[in-house]
């Protein structure tokens, strides 16, 4: 993900971390940041700066098309071993993950142990065959998912040696993930089986996924999503003998025109967006099938589903016109409408314990903490009631698109990576 | 090939080949059917009809999508061998091709003679992974391409065994070629390459293309047609974070629906189709490119001019009202627009040699001439000027679609074979 809308935190919030957990050995944020063990692994994080940005290039040119990550989730199994993690492996849905004992875990039977899980994912959004080698413009990075998120992996990755060099003790365990399916069709497939049917699926409690810009951005708000893939099929036939004759192709285009005349509101934000389409066999043929994936969205459930009701109504208008305006001597054209994805809306309190001591932490760095709604693999864990947020992983631009880019000046990264570090030590108490 | 549009012989024509043709030894066609060596080649092919059969499916069921033809013209030209036709190669086009000597080579170097051509293409429209294999339906075979052009790879297989069988003499040398692109975008690369830089392009002087439907039916006419291909290319981007900048598959889907909202002629038939559309990397993600490949055909050069003119002001409409839709702070909505496909178009005149004999034949077997107009190899020889016809393979239907049929009725097959046999003897005189 790389896109949310964030509103200014509308209430102040001072309270300490360390009055609401009355059961962990918690300080605040501000004790937290100035703690010795939190200073060396802050310290750390800027000497391991160099390898933070070959770590980067190296995963951003490992291809990870949706469904296909196992290249990269085969090197970033490596680089968890590398960075002083335990029990590093591979899920059966091909999550790659690896546990950071806590001190509870020292005294209890790790089995009952809550749990904070740490994602950033694997997958890009683009297909085997894009160029994915990684230009340099000055500080700039630039290549196809650069940032959305292999950053976020590579941040993790530094993030683990800083606490392995500074013997850093959290009081829960943290599972580290780089997970799959969070692009598009992978629908959270990763997240989903996670927390559905992993082997720490009852254990993990919190939640926090690094797949966002910048630090001061709290996604704490599940965006709600529908997709649809839209077959139109048809008799086919010979572009010229068979002329005349309804063309699924003229029914898709259509379509597409009327869904793009919808006008949505702003607020609360909803969009739509035809990205992908497909279908026929040869220029000479009209098509017996084409198809069209489409996404929506909205920040209000009543919203994406009157866009859902509109998108339908305008496939079934372009399909009746398509057979009024040809013969259907051969067959109709028909369209079938299937949901391709579905994430379920919701929210983290503001006032959770995750989102008070992040918005500490983020205080604490200056910055001006701001909520979001977003649609990634928090969605999940939010649909279950789990706690959960997203956050920055530095900043990235034109997500999704050929020219990504990500700046990885030092000074800018070095304390992306240091707020990042002290959300999760203050989520792991 | 399947589609052409007959018109009933205007004039009769009455006129002996032999009267015609001063300087070859040809008789009339009933001269030519009658003929003890024809009558037995023309037996031969009741005998063979079961092989016939048996070579239709083995060489329907081996895929030969445009580009790869490779596969099916190795197991075409070991055929070739098998029927008794020497000098059997494929050229490096991939045309599969052999020549069946005639008497006047005894005479004179072989170098200088001329030749008849006859092609049956190798190509389908249909894509890696069409399941083709062959369904039985009483007297029908279904399968993608079984008809189209299949049969006619058949039919000329079993003709030159005829030939070889009853030891028939033509004066001319035939070259018999199963040649490769001739659908969509093959764009006649086969024909082109035979008759513009193949060994034997000086010496074809006459040209007959195995690829109509039933034998009354004589193609003379080339149907001229445009081909291209559209790509609409954008900034692309995040279908949430971006929402609101121009997006290529709405440019293109409203290119479709005006181009499908087109009225053409019925007679000079004209006709567009949109085959083929493809591009978007991921549902969430606005394209950065999607594509369309449209064919336009018509009898009539003015109105094919006409439609391409229109076709191309409905993609600029497109494109323009897509930049006035939406955001272009992040790039403009662009369509390309690529020539794929320039097929000219022409005629063989109804009183040339080729027509007459042609004629002639069609009428000793009782059947009435229609003369017909379409897009076939034969365009390639008619634009250079030789003499050119397409001609039945037997019927078949809905080529191009994945439910198409040939009826191997054995009475009918037989017929059409002695018909189509018939008709490259006297050609070949």
């Amino acid at each position: 993900m790389n896109s949310r809308r964030f509103v200014l935190a509308s209430a102040v919030i001072a309270a300490s971390i360390a009055a609401a957990r009355a059961q962990t050995p918690s300080t605040g944020a501000e004790a937290i940041v100035r703690s010795p063990s939190f200073v060396a692994a802050s310290d750390f994080l800027a000497r391991d700066y160099d390898r933070f940005v070959r770590e980067l290039i190296t995963l951003t040119e490992i291809p990870a098309p949706p469904f296909k990550e196992t290249a990269r989730g085969a090197a970033f199994l490596q680089m968890l071993r590398a960075s002083g993690l335990a029990d590093v492996e591979t899920d059966a849905e091909g999550n790659v993950m690896g546990v950071r004992r806590g001190s509870a875990s020292a005294l209890r039977a790790t089995a009952d142990q809550p749990m904070l899980a740490v994602l950033a994912h694997l997958d890009t959004v683009f297909p085997e065959g894009t160029d994915v080698h990684v230009k340099r413009d000055g500080t700039r990075l630039r290549a196809p998912g650069v940032g959305d998120d292999t950053r976020g992996l590579a941040l993790m990755l530094t993030m683990i040696r800083a606490m392995d060099a500074a013997h850093v003790q959290t009081p829960l365990d943290i599972l580290f993930v780089g997970n799959v399916g969070e692009e598009g069709e992978g629908d959270l497939r990763g997240a989903k089986y996670l927390l559905l049917k992993g082997k720490y699926k009852d254990r993990i409690k919190s939640f926090i996924s690094i797949d966002g810009g910048d630090q001061g951005s709290i996604t704490n708000g599940a965006l709600g999503s529908k997709r649809y893939r839209v077959t139109f099929k048809g008799p086919g036939g010979h572009s010229y003998g068979a002329f005349g004759i309804v063309n699924p192709a003229f029914a898709m285009g259509e379509a597409i025109a009327k869904f793009s005349h919808l006008t949505v509101p702003a607020n609360p934000k909803t969009t739509f967006n035809v990205g992908v389409v497909n279908g026929g066999t040869s220029v000479n043929s009209i098509p017996t099938e084409v198809s069209m994936d489409v996404d929506m969205r909205s920040e209000s459930p009543d919203a994406l589903n009157k866009l859902v009701a509109d998108f339908q109504a305008v496939v079934r208008d372009a399909v009746a016109q398509e057979n009024a305006a040809r013969s259907t001597k051969e067959g109709k054209v028909e369209a079938d409408v299937k949901l391709i994805g579905d994430r379920p809306s919701g929210e983290t309190p503001v006032n959770s314990l995750i989102v008070r001591s992040t918005t500490a932490v983020v205080k604490s760095f200056g910055l001006t903490p701001r909520y979001g709604i977003s649609s990634t693999d928090s969605n999940i864990p939010i649909s279950l009631g789990i706690p959960a947020i997203t956050i920055g992983r530095g900043p990235s631009e034109r997500s999704h698109s050929l020219d990504e880019w990500t700046d990885v000046e030092k000074s800018s990264a070095v304390k992306a990576a240091q707020v990042a570090l002290a959300i999760v030590f203050a989520a792991a108490h």
